[in-house]
């Protein structure tokens, strides 16, 4: 048995997400599994950096999976972009230590939201981006994302129900590119609860909007209250951009 | 009546090309006139600044119609992105002179196509690229492009048949763009015949790989004969980028 990490691309429209599930439905973690099964004979599990939701989008999603193969690290990438749908490519492939775990090992994640702040259609980004064409403060919206900096209890982020896991994560920055019509909202952290991003980015469109003020976003985090903060922004927005792990681990 | 040019972009994966044809197949030139038709009640005949083939796509495709309405130019737009598939879109629209054609006084055309040199997976833009992985010579490709650079007959790159309309085009420039394992190249010119770039790329590529000389394709040009060029690359990789006017026509 040899440990694999591979670097994944995908379009999530097709998808109920990453994590496989006991129902035929389609997952971006299913189908790796499939052709590698296929390819082996075996049953492999694979294990991602983290889950993503259905219709959310991957440039850099990490995994890694052991099994025993006579292929080359090269040679198993072939294979899988040969058999799995074109909407998941493998992007890399290399033999990595034993313990190497995807998603215990990672150090960090870069998410990017895609705002189109018009009604101009975008033909060609149009499963990628969320479409609100109402006015929008820019500046608020930043001075808004600039008080969720830091290590914080972000539980009033997030739509996991009661539970024993820790709620504290750390924010790192907030970027914020505008590119004519398109708003890009870059999120770095050490990790983001399930659904936080996109909780965040209706709040933050609710700031844009003027339907609450930046600061309110403050009392927003103390409340620890889900109902506190803004609706769920579309899935097809947000994609994975990157996984950090120590630097001897990477890709 | 009053006479309008819009500004098109389209996705051509799902389309027989821009011209309607008689039966049911689903064209661009067809879909927009099934929505002014809706609109008006009448109907309208849209013209386009030229064809493109099946599966060929555009961010910049010009087009004019004559209608009588009470919209605005803007509510027209409006109407049609409401009613069209969300693979076209109207992006600007303005009220132009009557004796404004879109294909007769276009002056200029911009064309790309993009070609993927490797193997690795390109998901997001797969509908958008040509996967061509084996080695390419791009110096001896530019040093080809250089020859047809100009006025001349293209008749050999055209699928055409015997025809009494002039094959002669002036290409103003052809430029090569590498980004990564990307190969982008911009075809400049006053009008491109049937087939025209995708028959060029197809006897660029034979020249990359080493399987005719540069030298070879001033032979191809005097020769007139469709046989002496290379293979029509495929459809996906090419895109109408703009079209050119007459200053005071700029939409």
């Amino acid at each position: 048995m040899a440990n694999y990490k591979i670097l994944l691309q995908y379009e999530g429209t097709r998808y109920q997400g990453w994590q496989k599930q006991e129902s035929s439905e389609s997952t971006i973690q299913g189908k790796l599994e499939a052709v590698l099964g296929k390819m082996t004979g075996e049953t492999v599990e694979v294990q991602g950096s983290g889950r993503t939701d259905a219709g959310v989008h991957a440039y850099g999603q990490v995994a890694s999976f052991h099994l025993s193969t006579n292929k080359t690290p090269g040679q198993i990438q072939e294979y899988m972009n040969q058999y799995l749908p074109e909407d998941i490519g493998v992007i890399a492939i290399r033999k990595v230590p034993e313990r190497f775990h995807a998603r215990l090992h990672a150090k960090g994640k870069k998410y990017q939201y895609r705002i189109i702040n018009s009604t101009t259609p975008h033909v060609f980004d149009r499963r990628y981006c969320y479409v609100y064409p109402d006015k929008l403060d820019l500046d608020a919206m930043k001075e808004a994302a600039s008080y969720l900096i830091g290590t914080q209890d972000f539980k009033a982020f997030t739509s996991t129900k009661k539970g024993k896991k820790s709620t504290v994560r750390t924010i790192h920055s907030i970027d914020f590119e505008k590119i004519k019509d398109e708003i890009q909202i870059t999120f770095y952290g050490d990790g983001f609860l399930y659904h936080m991003i996109r909780i965040v980015v209706g709040t933050l469109l609710e700031v844009g909007a003027g339907v609450r003020t930046a600061e309110s976003i403050k009392d927003t985090i103390r409340s620890l209250s889900r109902d506190q903060a803004g609706p769920l922004s579309p899935a097809l927005g947000l994609s994975l951009m990157e996984v950090f792990y120590e630097e001897n681990e990477q890709i």
